[in-house]
């Protein structure tokens, strides 16, 4: 089966209108219990399979998927691992769209679940029925209120529009948590675990076109295809921006990621794929998570010059010292918008770049320094800087306005005790600025940010 | 004033029974008003001081410190620049022990500040008062219940045994409200400023023989004094771990750091130093907290060598490549508790190191293979990884059960939306294991843990 003869499969597997949970069951101990909780919210058709009940969580249920009296878009499986085959079998029978197979113990443990899994993929390559996983937790499409997942609080996930894709559905459960706590948006979290059959160049193909979808976050440790990774990715960045977090970078795993028949696990190799795609290549699932939340809420500046206000000059040393070891700069301001600063705020003050609010702190000062830094012709973007004072207001909302009035984009790190900044985070995350608790992160966040412009800005020279 | 005469001083100021604020003020737009309000819960004698008021906040107060009718340990500043001489000339006479001088506007800025400065420093010589300052946001002493600082909310900061000793004091902000929001005790919390008095090298020695204090966290810009420093900080790794994030990695920041009038600013001079001091450098606020939490909740492990058990092998695979791309081991397990582990975990599972818990976990397997873990021969800590599942009850209580049996250090990670796993969070430091969010900081943590019984290992044999 070709990818471009599986697609309309797969859009239809991640938009179903009807939904089977096959090993559906009423015993919280079991992830078949998860499954159908996770789907009790969904507006479609929901149908649990169990040869053993007629009821399950206040469903009917059927004996078997070819017992369902209509149409069913996906099945969720969580048989067994020496029933899955059969399983799989009758969905392609029914005419399903597309199988999340829950269930592990397949390749990844060779002998025996190999030779199923080949099986499987057999029957999807006849049928056409799309199938992701094995080894999965599934997905969500918070759109269209889908919740595939033996984890039922995935449900709160906001829809948004980040796509995170993940071969290990531990790594996608860390992006998802931290979105729920964060509030931000996601439009399909899936988890690929052992990509017999979906695997990431299509997934990123499928979400190149997605018009739901804004940012691609993926989680990579090793891939099968690079040379089909590589052409989708490409292709994509032209788009939309691609993040990756490549797990892998300590030497002596080597052996063990190769072992997974995956390409070689050198890091080197991978970041010079990732450099040829135009991918934004990160450090750790929290930047991951910083830069896709960047290009999610904002845009990409158009250089590296980053103009950097602060109410507290060793937080903003910090931001100017991340920004410069990872190539973005601090211009000087054009003389014209020195002169004002040098006229708004008092001597005491940094008045150049990063200009220091400290001691002249009240909101249409800080405000006013922001607008003649943000709009200074040097300056591409602006970060922001301040912590949590009780006598510091808050001006979320009118930042908002002047960041927008600037047609730039702009980063705010905003650090509190406990939930102290919340309303104002929410403000101005709302309003297009994206928000971080560090100095160190907000910096990074504005490095990838400014990443995607060069790459953006190769493609063109090349085209 | 010599370092050892000044210390008594220092002492009494850091654990004041009475406290003046000099510049205290009822508008709350002013930093007069929070320095006061910060302190109305100190049990011992707060005076504000003021000469056009006679009740501030209502408090009685006196037109200067000379009126004052007892003895003042400690006097809070923050009149306006061109008063503060005036005023430290004051408390001098007065006797007071020590004044934090919050004013700014100082050698920071040069010419007449840089002079008035200088003046200061004499009245601190002559009259053996101490001064923490200009320029600083003060300091807390949680154990005497002193928030001498204008940020009232920092007399949240439970007491507990990290010392956080900064430059900026933002950077103290930034660590003292992640305190705060988890509940992490802090014995001192400092602000250094333009550090014309108290300097590094002298609190490090203080915070040595304080008994409060188990674990010392330094944020710096730049040293006055990397001789004094080397020594003080020689001395004390031998008794407690020092911490140090030193900001300025940039290339291009070297001109603007060695302006301040401190030791040039090559990040390898720097390295070098803290090698040679034994000191663990970190590169973040973040890891400066999070080493910090780590030394201070638990002990150094005997070596390098970490048991890994997870509930989810994604997450391992990182914490794996963040340890051994930092020098720390995953051992493969005596034969003993190879044998054992496999009987206890079903074949699909990863039974070497890491443990993969993913398609066993109940609590009483995942307990015992922690046991197991920990206790091999082969192993000197434990990190465990768990995401938070509505399925997975909490094994807190019992696994800081196990691992006090252990004798082992351990490290958790757990993951959670929101705040669904805070008591369990609570149940485990407070048992002595501390907790991250994520796998790559909690492998961090183990790597800092580790690198102090390094430092220990190396003085003993140099001894």
């Amino acid at each position: 089966m070709s990818y471009s003869g599986g697609f309309n499969a797969l859009e239809r597997m991640f938009n179903p209108n009807s939904i089977a949970v096959i090993g559906a069951s009423e015993n919280p101990f079991k992830m078949g219990y998860y499954c159908l909780k996770s789907l009790l919210n969904f507006k479609g058709k929901v149908y649990p399979v169990n040869p053993n009940h007629s009821v399950v969580q206040g469903l009917k249920a059927y004996p078997s998927i070819l017992d369902v009296p209509g149409e069913v878009d996906l099945a969720v499986i969580v048989t067994p691992a020496e029933q899955v085959l059969g399983v799989v079998e009758e969905c392609a029978e029914k005419g399903v769209k597309g199988v999340v197979v829950i269930t592990a113990g397949f390749r990844e443990v060779g002998g025996n679940g190999l030779r199923l899994q080949e099986e499987m993929v057999r029957v999807a390559r006849r049928s056409g029925m799309r199938i992701l996983g094995p080894n999965t937790f599934g997905f969500v499409n918070a759109h269209a209120g889908v919740n595939a997942t033996f984890t039922d609080v995935l449900g709160e996930l906001k829809a948004g529009n980040i796509a995170v894709v993940t071969q290990s559905g531990g790594v996608c459960h860390l992006f998802c948590y931290d979105a729920i706590t964060q509030g931000l948006g996601v439009s399909l979290a899936v988890g690929l675990g052992n990509r017999c059959d979906i695997d990431f160049p299509e997934m990123i193909r499928y979400l190149a076109r997605d018009e739901k979808t804004k940012v691609i976050a993926l989680h990579i440790e090793g891939l099968d295809d690079p040379r089909g990774f590589l052409e989708a990715a490409k292709e994509t960045v032209k788009v939309k921006p691609i993040v990756v977090y490549k797990v892998g970078r300590a030497k002596v795993d080597r052996e063990a990621i190769s072992h997974t028949g995956s390409m070689a696990g050198d890091y080197r190799l991978y970041d010079a794929l990732f450099k040829q795609a135009g991918i934004i290549s990160v450090g750790s699932v929290t930047e991951l998570f910083d830069a896709s939340k960047a290009l999610s809420i904002t845009k990409p500046p158009k250089g590296r010059k980053v103009a950097l206000v602060s109410v507290q000059a060793g937080p903003a040393i910090i931001i100017s010292d991340v920004c410069k070891s990872n190539g973005l700069e601090l211009p000087e301001f054009t003389e014209e918008t020195r002169k004002k600063i040098e006229s708004l705020l008092p001597p005491m003050t940094i008045r150049s770049n990063p200009v220091d609010l400290a001691f002249a702190y009240n909101p249409k000062v800080g405000l006013e320094a922001v607008r003649l830094a943000i709009q200074d012709s040097n300056v591409d973007m602006l970060i922001m800087f301040q912590l949590y004072h009780p006598a510091v207001p808050s001006i979320a909302k009118m930042l908002v306005e002047v960041v927008r009035e600037s047609g730039k984009p702009a980063i705010v790190a905003l650090h509190a005790p406990r939930n102290f900044v919340k309303s104002e985070v929410e403000a101005l995350e709302m309003g297009g600025i994206p928000v971080y608790p560090t100095p160190e992160r907000a910096a990074k966040a504005a490095v990838y940010l400014a990443k995607y412009k060069q790459v953006l800005d190769r493609i063109n020279k090349t085209a």
